[in-house]
């Protein structure tokens, strides 16, 4: 069988999902749904209303007013992950939720659908995209695409396919489309054409789906075919897929192991495991800004690649400055998008801590397997009065070994629901959210989000 | 410069229109109208238009009713390209004007702009796209990327862009938008997203343009740094770009030199160069059906490797016989969509053609230069009464260098205008389209397409 009809007679087959994957999926909903709150009031989702207007029934989350649901999925995945506040994963070597999520929500709220559905489309899309991450988001990392949108799209076009109640053959074709779909080029990291790549991803995911259940026809072999995805994105040619990877789909879902990793800070993922360390050390050690001398830290070049302004100038370079951050630690400040600011970045007793950390590779988190993500970071604190302090982090807090508890998303959702929906709706939209099969119709649970 | 800056450079500053790019121009406009008009009474356009259908002022043509900007340049791009009428250019190895056309329309129908304004931004868009071209085309091609809608978005964007009255720097991130938005893989051909690819195309760059009219940013070396569009699509890496390429844009323009081939038949542009061939020795030599014992064709790799339905049993695999069509000639035939069916297919005195005809490998034709296209045909029909005729083709009818005069372009464009628009309306559309330069707004000229 080809893989696409791999996937879709996985997708189409009534799969089981257990309370496990059900729980961590709503963890990752709520979470998603609280970066697409806080995002929805930046300036390039301001600046893409005028352009994704076209009227509809689907809820731009965090704004007045309904669009077309490629409309919706498009801005909501923007909105959902310009802040970095988005959920990752080792399997795409990116960004799982925000991709897909929106989607689903579009579909969902077109079609009328119940939570119990929506939550099903959402742990299948999810599904689809981190094992086809598992495949190739490694050769796409390495090639320079945008992984999170390269494997998204075709998780995001199987979600709504899904909800459209899509056969196997119209699913065949939703992933076929796709696989035609996909876009995003690292060089653009840096500029607002980030969270564009993912809000293309989710916003064309709906179209697939879409354009199948209208007719269109794509190849079978769209996805490993000799001119197909994978070997134009990822360079592979000849390779074959078929009971033993089958029998990897759900077998576990990918959203329970490895798992994606909660963020807790509005920042690079390449960021957090040093943030861990270095803030454990602080803790433990009852530290004070005054008592620093130097901050050093080790990480893979793989971590280093991304963090390339480690002296910022202003509030999207601060989002790769782990000594900014763990400077808003020492100052008693929250490490949320309010503080990613260029009179934060100046003030003294920041700018000194920021000046004092520095960066170096450790070879030996190099070449890990591809489970370790960016690989682990070693910290070192040199205290003003020559004490020398290390801790090594593996994974960062939000990972599944290191697990964040219902709370602490709570917590972290509130901040950014709070001054968009005010206390009562926020906390309305987080219980029903965490019981999200329970809603009979996911339109009104949307329209609190508006 | 980077490369996008050189090529916004170019655009926005007042480039030089001589009469001849202008001519050229308007040829192929014209003739892509046809193929759009031809085009809109497919099935593929009739299931996408519940999809693309968000209100706007843009016309679809052929259609009734408006839609949105790109709605409209996405479902003028399948009608266009659905029938294979569309003209080809051996710069970007695929389908010049079909990916930009309808860009440039909706964005001029948009603006109300001048008829002037809309044909300089068709000549900016082809000059862009077939500039990238004769840098990636060929590695495009070899690796399996429909190489229209690659180097198209990047024309499709800079023509809506001008029309949109960008300035440099926003004309530099609208390319620098459209280089993460490229996308279509040929494993796909075949299907009906083979159309998709080129309708995408169209649509996202007028995407790309409103964002970055809206001020979405991008990187200035998105297209050729080391994980930018050259090196994603096409494996560039470390190439730079100077005043000599600054200087081969419009100098001349790629629509003078190579110059686009507009296609006399509906099928693959592979068949053109043996069906021309074939068809002035059974002219020549007044053949009848009856005559014709074996039609044997040579043919480059290239062109083999697209005519894999020799044998066709439906419309959709006779445009890559060439059999097919010779029987059409031979029997009096138009060789036109109309004619492309099963029961024509069917006819044995059609059928029969089809049987003595076969293609084989004539390797001087393999490895040529990129401006031979696929490569020329060799012809050779063997009588029953045992002559053998021989003869080549390097290049097509419709080639600048068998220019077919503008009544050959009338002719053509009236057999897909006229039963869509009607004897007056259609004759009407061809004047005004011909002297384009003089229509005070484009609104009106398209007004006549529905």
């Amino acid at each position: 069988m080809y893989l696409s009809e791999i996937l879709s007679s996985f997708i189409c087959g009534k799969p089981d999902f257990d309370p496990q994957v059900r729980y961590l999926a709503k963890r990752s909903i709520v979470d998603t749904m609280g970066a697409m709150l806080a995002g929805s009031c930046t300036d390039v989702v301001k600046q893409l209303l005028p352009v994704y207007n076209a009227p509809g029934c689907c809820t731009l989350v965090g704004l007045k007013g309904t669009v077309s649901a490629n409309n919706a999925a498009f801005l909501n995945g923007i909105s959902g992950h310009e802040l970095e506040l988005d959920d990752t994963s080792s399997s795409n070597l990116g960004h799982p939720t925000v991709a897909v999520l929106p989607s689903v929500l579009a579909a969902g709220e077109e079609r009328a659908a119940s939570g119990e559905e929506v939550l099903k489309a959402f742990i299948l899309a999810t599904e689809v995209e981190c094992k086809i991450g598992r495949i190739c988001a490694a050769e796409l990392h390495r090639r320079g695409w945008h992984a999170s949108s390269i494997t998204g799209v075709l998780g995001a076009a199987a979600g709504a396919g899904y909800l459209y109640g899509q056969d196997r053959d119209t699913m065949r074709n939703t992933l076929g489309i796709a696989a035609s779909m996909a876009s995003g080029v690292r060089e653009n990291f840096g500029t607002s054409t980030k969270s564009v790549h993912i809000g293309k991803t989710a916003g064309d995911g709906v179209l697939a789906a879409q354009m199948a259940s209208h007719g269109i026809t794509s190849s079978p072999s769209a996805l490993e075919g000799h001119e197909g995805y994978l070997r134009e994105y990822a360079g592979f040619d000849g390779v074959t897929f078929g009971d033993d990877f089958a029998r990897t789909l759900g077998a576990p879902y990918d959203l329970c192991s490895p798992g994606f990793a909660i963020k807790l800070y509005p920042s690079c993922s390449s960021t957090h495991r040093a943030i861990d360390a270095l803030t454990e050390l602080i803790r433990e050690n009852e530290l004070k800004p005054a008592d620093i001398a130097k901050i050093e830290i080790g990480l893979s070049q793989s971590a280093l690649r991304e963090l390339v302004t480690p002296y910022p100038r202003d509030g999207e370079e601060a989002k790769f400055s782990i000594g900014f951050q763990i400077a808003l630690y020492l100052n008693g400040l929250d490490n949320m998008p309010v503080n990613y600011r260029e009179d934060v970045i100046r003030q003294p007793e920041i700018a000194r801590i920021i000046q004092l950390t520095s960066m170096y590779n450790e070879p030996k988190y190099d070449n890990l397997p591809t489970d370790m993500g960016v690989g682990p970071a070693f910290g070192r604190i040199t205290t003003v009065d020559g004490r020398v302090l290390t801790r090594e982090r593996v994974y960062p807090d939000g990972h599944l070994t290191h697990p964040i508890p219902d709370q602490g998303i709570h917590d972290k959702y509130m901040k950014s629901a709070l001054p968009v929906l005010g206390q009562e709706k926020a906390e309305e939209l987080y219980r029903r959210l965490m019981a999200l099969e329970e809603e009979r119709d996911i339109r009104a649970l949307l329209a609190l989000c508006r």
